[in-house]
């Protein structure tokens, strides 16, 4: 019998490809009920349960981590990783439960760009995260890690120009208080996507 | 001479039970002032000196285990302990302060709300990180540290309750401004108590 | 021969004093942008230009921490520096730009008071970055130390005052939500210095 450093029923690797998995499915729901413009209670029921999943895999990366002595990579990186993914299926579930708080029953083309903007910064991550599992994949996790970037700065871009209009524009000042929030909590996604590409760049550099 | 491993004078259980007992001084006085719907310069002031003594402790913890070479448990715990609960009695002052900056003059019921649950919330901190001296407590710990996370979700649900009435009904943008802070604060002080039941949680995981 | 712990190559001194510096500029021209009371688009290409002259010298600190295997001071010290750091030259570069999206064109002297305290404190962590080089620097450094905690305190009761005064004497809840999101973020410069001086007090305190 061979001996195993990573006993195949604590595979760090899987869980990460599932907790990526439903943070993808996370950014994808969001943009299907954004680009519909009302926040039904069904659509905030399944976004809870996607945000209730993540949260189970990332408890059991958790308790993997408190039970394993020997890991992949540096235990504060699994925790990191672990953690930042987590942020990501939350951050968007609380876009979704502010729209439905501030009563937005309209489409709103600016948050509709953001949610494409999201969705494809979270399948970036879901390239990164899933070539860590072999050092062969450094270029494929590179190549992620630096759209994962490109589209942070494509966030922040938007942020500044749809908030600048907001205010220059907007008579009405509950309507700029809701939508600086929804606006800026759009872009902090793509900031804790960002998180994530320089835990997982850093993760590669140390096996380089 | 037995050879104590912990001397007397660097006892981390004495210090963390001490910073708690600050923190429930806290809430309890929090809930009093907003009972009363008035934040005068005396309560201001009484509320700096319980911020100012938990400061005292959370920094004599940093200076032990600056000095400390073997601690009860693993140092990232004792320093992520300390700063959070520093963070719970800092988010509790802020809210006072932040009523006297905005003015606010007249009892409002859901505030009053929020001082029940985060009293309850830091009380419970109290019992999980006063366990934590004895292995023997494992129950009584984790008993707290579920309360804590069900106060957390009845935290939230508050929130979004209370601030989907407050775009619903108010006319007034400043008032929005104020109760949207004053609410957001108040809930975050539950997350911040949350964050400790995890690092209880896992300390005792740890320690199993 | 003589052998080097620490190459001249891979000298951790040399980048965090030239990252300070850069945090010393942008604090300087945001205090000449914000007394001119407009901010022009050659302004803010400028000091998009020093934030990215600080993240390239944080860039070099990463690399030099995955590469060398013995540093100057605790590697969780020198990573939250170079965060820290970082994040002082960001958050000027963010409120910089607040001030642009927001479309302020007049000299605000609460916020050229802002710019005074944020300069000195700025120059205050230079003095202790500085200072860590040697130990014989220890009291130049807690010097420094304690003025930069005197300049947070300053910015409070500054913020504190200045929001009272917004809410008591403000009509335009556009002109609240503006000022309020400016001077809060002022205040977090002061916050983030702090922070600063906290990791160089532990670093002092851990070589004493």
């Amino acid at each position: 019998m061979a001996f195993r450093f990573f006993p195949k029923t604590f595979n760090f690797f899987d869980l990460f490809e599932k907790q990526v998995s439903h943070a993808v499915d996370a950014a994808c729901f969001f943009k299907e009920v954004v680009s519909r413009g009302y926040v039904s209670e069904e659509a905030l029921s399944r976004m809870a349960a996607i945000e209730h999943q993540g949260d189970e895999v990332a408890h059991a990366i958790m308790d993997q981590l408190n039970k394993t002595f020997i890991t992949p990579f540096d235990r504060e990186d699994i925790y990191a990783l672990a953690k930042q993914l987590d942020d990501v299926i939350d951050m968007i579930n609380n876009i979704l439960s502010r729209l439905r708080i501030y009563n937005i029953t309209t489409v709103d083309k600016n948050l509709v760009e953001f949610t494409v903007v999201i969705e494809q910064s979270v399948r970036a991550v879901a390239r990164a995260v899933g070539g860590l599992r072999n050092i062969k994949n450094v270029q494929v996790v590179f190549d992620a890690c630096v759209e994962i970037n490109r589209l942070e700065n494509v966030g922040d871009s938007m942020r500044d120009r749809v908030l600048s209009e907001l205010f220059a524009n907007s008579q009405d000042p509950i309507a700029v208080i809701k939508w600086k929030d929804i606006y800026q909590d759009a872009e902090t996604v793509l900031d804790v996507c960002e998180d994530v590409s320089h835990v997982v760049d850093s993760i590669m550099v140390k096996q380089a």
